[in-house]
């Protein structure tokens, strides 16, 4: 099955928006064994999407269109899909977290399936319908590319590629990619064979490889964030965490209760942005502040023992540093991030020295925190 | 002048790279005044790469592509390039930080210039070679595109487009997007004239229409967060703002901390997952919680009237609320949302229902809470 994606929208030709959907719809339809072709962009002109998705209809199976199907004069995608499918039935496909129905529409042995561009409505629509209406289509023994995801975290890219080794050595006609993200790396192993079983037992034996030489980095299979796996090893142990947020200024949080059920481990936390929440909400020494700075090993330690304390919870997190772009020092230069994790047995600290960028020192903030707590829960 | 973009990559097409390149480009040529009409992706293959670029500048004035330009065997652009061109000329384009350098050709009418694909190597040599040579070509005179965004917010946008009316009354040659987000909705204004002078005037005018309209809808004009425009009023009127957080468990201290320099009107907050944060760090009576709940209008006042008190800040936003896909009842469905806002003078209260996903749910919170503390200073 060969794929065509076709992005609608003026905003992505003025370079207003990433096209993050297209990425996206890209991986998951790669995953699935189905061959990417193409992936273009038109605006909201009803000519230009017209034309474009009768010429991706003579180069690919399914054409998949996102955007332009909203309320407004400027969602011109369902008259052009209207357009197209003439005499033809279309069908449509429901969407469960916005207003605008998705499209479906089969003409001249081509499938169109048409989206909403609001990432979260189409990815729900792509997840629940589009994708499984997909994967049927595929045959069981066709000679497709089959991909599995394999997560680390607790190395950078380069140590881990160190520790795996060469990967002539072991990979033979199948591939292994390293995605790196800022809780860890992806590793994504393809394969291919004439059919799912032969696909199936060459991912096993390809990942029964990597296993064996990286483990001890691995926290799971598959499309699981490490946060989740944290928050099912606590709820396994019975037991809960708490978070002191300085330089990110909530995101730990948000990301422990992006995992749906978090309450039953999650107990919650303290902002403390300025230094006087240090002092009044989570028992920082004036001291500490003074001698040492709201960005030391002491006030991080301080800050995850005070929430652990505070909030009656097994672990407590503490992070504080210079996000950026100013507040940095010769000795304390931007990027620099203390992140302490306390527990029943002791308390940790370590130093951090990220880049220049503030979005991604608060990303890798949150990233290097989970990977500290995941060390002491395996 | 009318630009074709070409991103040329099997990397694009499985998947594991966002095309931020061409988002960028397509900023940088619509700010020159090039129209951007369709921006496409293909694979490293030699033929699929020569005959996109054919069909391109059949369409375009100008092809730029990325990518395809480095050493390794799966780099086929320069191959194409040198296909295309024939008897005509291919000049070279320096290349200040890497080492492969880009490619010019001029043929049948149309010019097509090969850029590499690492972002920092292309941006430079757009920026030093390719956006200043588009720009000569550029007549002060000529007849291009111009756009300018006004955000708004507190207001959906269907209701939107019925305050701004029929559009056909005011827009004459000019166009008009509606590009809704979670914190409101992006108009985004376009108009063409045949100068610098004329488009900005015919701006101008459609801007204040919008405003005569929807003026008290508005936050900001050009790329400003709400998160943003709320610090910035704060930081006017010398206040300062706290968050008790339950449903969206840090995401709004996230959101207010991503703007930078918020130290100056962020003070912090009580992430409050569990009722015994509620009740211990933000004072939330054990009556409320037992008679009213942890999601209803009683709870969300206290937890904001808590913050503001415990903080001592000017202004303290509670958040309570079901974000799903667990625990909503007949009473208090999934995407139940309360927001309180309590300030010098008043507390005030409301609830929102929202959808079902639990993401959109906490991202629309945030919006939510942004969007009332605005209401209170403006």
């Amino acid at each position: 099955v060969k794929a065509a994606l076709l992005s609608i929208g003026d905003e992505l030709l003025v370079g207003q928006v990433v096209n993050t959907n297209a990425t996206w719809l890209a991986s998951k339809c790669t995953e699935l064994g189905i061959t990417v072709l193409t992936v273009s962009t038109v605006g909201d002109g009803i000519d230009m999407i017209v034309e474009e998705i009768r010429r991706l209809m003579t180069l690919a199976d399914v054409v998949i269109t996102t955007g332009g199907l909203g309320p407004t004069h400027d969602d011109l995608t369902d008259e052009a899909i209207l357009a197209l499918a003439g005499a033809s039935t279309v069908s449509p496909l429901p969407n469960n977290v916005g207003t605008a129905p998705g499209m479906l529409c089969e003409r001249e042995g081509a499938m169109v399936i048409a989206m909403p561009g609001v990432p979260i409505e189409m990815k729900r629509m792509a997840e629940e319908v589009v994708l499984p209406m997909l994967s049927e289509r595929i045959e069981e023994d066709e000679d497709v590319w089959q991909y599995r995801v394999v997560q680390t975290t607790a190395i950078g890219e380069s140590k881990l590629a160190g520790v795996i080794g060469p990967v002539s050595d072991f990979l033979g006609t199948s591939t292994l990619a390293f995605l790196p993200n800022y809780h860890g790396v992806r590793l994504r192993v393809g394969a291919r064979g004439a059919s799912r079983e032969v696909r199936q037992h060459e991912l096993q034996r390809v990942i029964a490889e990597i296993k064996s030489r990286a483990g001890k980095y691995i926290y799971a299979e598959g499309e699981t964030s490490l946060a989740e796996t944290v928050g099912r090893l606590l709820k396994i142990r019975g037991e809960t965490v708490a978070v002191a947020e300085s330089c990110t200024g909530g995101l730990l949080g948000g990301a422990f209760t992006d995992v749906a059920g978090s309450s039953a481990w999650f107990e919650g936390g303290i902002i403390s942005y300025s230094n006087a929440v240090k002092e009044n909400e989570l028992g920082v020494s004036h001291d500490v502040l003074q001698t040492h700075g709201a960005v030391s090993e002491e006030a991080a330690r301080a800050m995850a023992e005070g929430v652990r304390h505070r909030l009656s919870s097994t672990w407590g997190i503490g992070i504080t540093g210079v996000a950026g772009p100013d507040g940095g020092t010769e000795e304390k230069p931007v990027g620099t991030v203390w992140i302490s994790v306390s527990g029943p047995r002791e308390t940790m600290v370590r130093r951090f020295t990220f880049g220049t960028d503030r979005t991604s020192n608060r990303a890798r903030s949150v990233g290097a925190a989970l990977a500290m707590l995941w060390k002491q829960l395996v």
